[in-house]
């Protein structure tokens, strides 16, 4: 085996979900995840922690959806059993297809989705990290050949998570104090509150309230969002690829969308419930292990020279604690590329221009 | 897909398992099942059952149990919260290397065993079906080639099972009225009493308290087991195989033991706990279907002449109410053919001699 899948494993276990003996561990395994659920399985051993994997296959459940009549129960007792109980949830991401879902009508999505609400809350009060093992069907996505993408991948994933934390805490500092935010560049005129919210310093590790990996991004939980923005950066969302996507905000609200390509993607999603058409999240991207996008938000999101906001859920993390922040379902991001002619202000302070940050060498205040 | 796939995904959902409209599932699923684990869940979706799948790989299991220290822990609460809960229990049965567990020491997978005894009564308490996808290793385990060994597997899958029910009824009934059973052939001279135990119509569905598909057994819980017995069928257990088998019980209890092959093995399942040293099973082959032995116990112990018994656990459905029947953490069947100079008698009056059973054409009593 590839030794850096056993890494990939060790960064997992270890620095992501500090996993301790007696942990009970669902291990979520998509199909082309098999090699490092092995590595995942032999750490997780070592740590003496408790195993179960779970099969979660894209052509397994669009069999399932497929076939169903769309009466989804909520909460079914045996899932809800088994993820109440667990202490760690580790999804390791990788299908053999990234279009393997997609025929499965918008409309099906959106009913299993909102059923497994609770199931998805329970998750995410576990120790969860989401990561992803390269495979061949990722590699073709971001256009690159299977070698080449392995070495992107594990370039932005084994890291030195330590030093990247401290790096990345100095821009958590601008945004907890900070109250409003701007953001300018072509197409885009935004602003968003963010008085009384908690950024979080997404250093890939639960203890940092970061639940994926590879991470690399400070994020909060804004509201009140007024203008328009503009997401330059495509992106696959439930097997169709968005592009071009302009959303336009009143009171917090999207009361305008459109997109150069899957606009009925895009409606379906801020169709999904009332949250779907308010934020959940603002992320600066500050990974720069990371040097190209791979139409994967899980890396797009991470890089140096992105800021991405996200419909839908607002992570608890970020919220004060008497606070709800916005429900949904979903929790979309959308990316736009910052790394020219752009502008990002914290109370008319100019923290990013152009993609470098006010601290970096280079900046014009 | 192979039309015969979703058949037995139907055979399975429908006559198996019974499954109704909100039945909460767990299908395990095995690292060559895949294309039926598609194809039962299509049928779970049609049938508005509520579906979580496990991933049940050999190498995951062997990278967590080679690296574990041993300690394991009994019922894990995930785990536990799953099962519990669960209406239905599908095992889809079929690696892709039959041999992929064959380094892991015995004591381990014992401790292992024996950690999860609760997990597996409280599996056994649900609707349980376990069947298997024929995949490339077990063709080559039976010697067969792919397309071949997907006939053979079919035709032994694919049957009318109510007939088969109708006929099986006849040898139920000898059992049940019976006291003792005696088994006579090359290298066995082996007694049994199965006086007040009920002998389970093992036609591969749950309302038959039949939980493998293929069956076409019957089969009873034998206990004041006394004599030889020579099992001459080479099986693969726990990724060893075991040939030319023998076992001398007194008291019930196995006293001496041997085997052509993997000894160690043996002696290793017989030392698992008190149980294991004590029959839980009499099986009689009735599927004539099967018309090989395929080194797979899931079709070997249900071809037409064979029997077949375990050491370790008894079904609950053979036993009266207030008894509790031979416990064990293991439970290992090993096959005897029948077919030539044998003969199986209950209470003294000759039920098979030479493979023919009583009622059918040829016997000689």
């Amino acid at each position: 085996m590839d030794p850096r899948v056993r890494e990939h494993a060790e960064v997992l276990v270890d620095w992501s979900a500090r996993v301790e003996r007696g942990d009970d561990v669902v291990l979520s395994v998509a199909e082309g995840a098999h090699d490092l659920a092995v590595a995942v399985a032999a750490t997780l051993g070592e740590r003496g922690a408790n195993l179960l994997a779970t099969y979660d296959s894209d052509e397994v459940l669009r069999a399932y959806l497929t076939s169903h009549d769309g009466g989804f129960e909520a909460d079914p007792a045996h899932e809800r059993g088994l993820i109440e109980n667990a202490d760690v949830y580790l999804r390791l991401g990788g299908g053999r297809n990234t279009s393997a879902m997609a025929d499965l009508p918008g409309e099906t999505r959106q009913a299993y989705s909102r059923a497994r609400e609770g199931l998805r809350e329970a998750r995410m009060a576990t120790d969860w990290v989401s990561t992803v093992h390269p495979t061949r069907s990722l590699a073709q996505q971001a256009g690159m050949a299977y070698e080449e993408y392995r070495e992107f991948a594990y370039s932005a994933i084994l890291r030195d998570w330590e030093s990247l934390a401290e790096e990345m805490a100095e821009m958590k500092e601008l945004l907890d104090e900070g109250s409003e935010v701007r953001l300018e560049k072509e197409g885009t005129d935004l602003t968003m509150s963010i008085e009384g919210r908690t950024a979080v310093n997404s250093a890939a590790s639960v203890v940092y309230d970061s639940h994926n990996l590879p991470s690399g991004e400070v994020f909060t939980a804004p509201y009140d969002t007024e203008g328009e923005v503009f997401f330059d950066v495509p992106m696959t969302i439930n097997g169709k690829r968005l592009q071009d996507v302009s959303l336009v905000f009143e009171d917090g609200e999207v009361v305008d969308h459109s997109a150069g390509a899957n606009e009925d993607e895009l409606t379906t999603i801020l169709n999904t419930d009332e949250g779907a058409r308010y934020l959940g999240e603002l992320g600066i991207g500050m990974n720069r292990g990371i040097d190209r996008f791979t139409d994967n938000v899980l890396f797009d999101e991470k890089m140096g020279d992105t800021v991405h906001l996200a419909v839908g859920r607002a992570y608890d993390a970020c919220l004060p604690e008497d606070e709800e922040g916005n429900k949904s379902a979903v929790h979309v991001d959308m990316i736009t590329d910052v790394s020219e002619d752009s502008v990002l202000e914290v109370d008319g302070r100019v923290v990013q221009r152009n993609g470098t940050f006010r601290w970096e060498e280079g900046f014009e205040g």
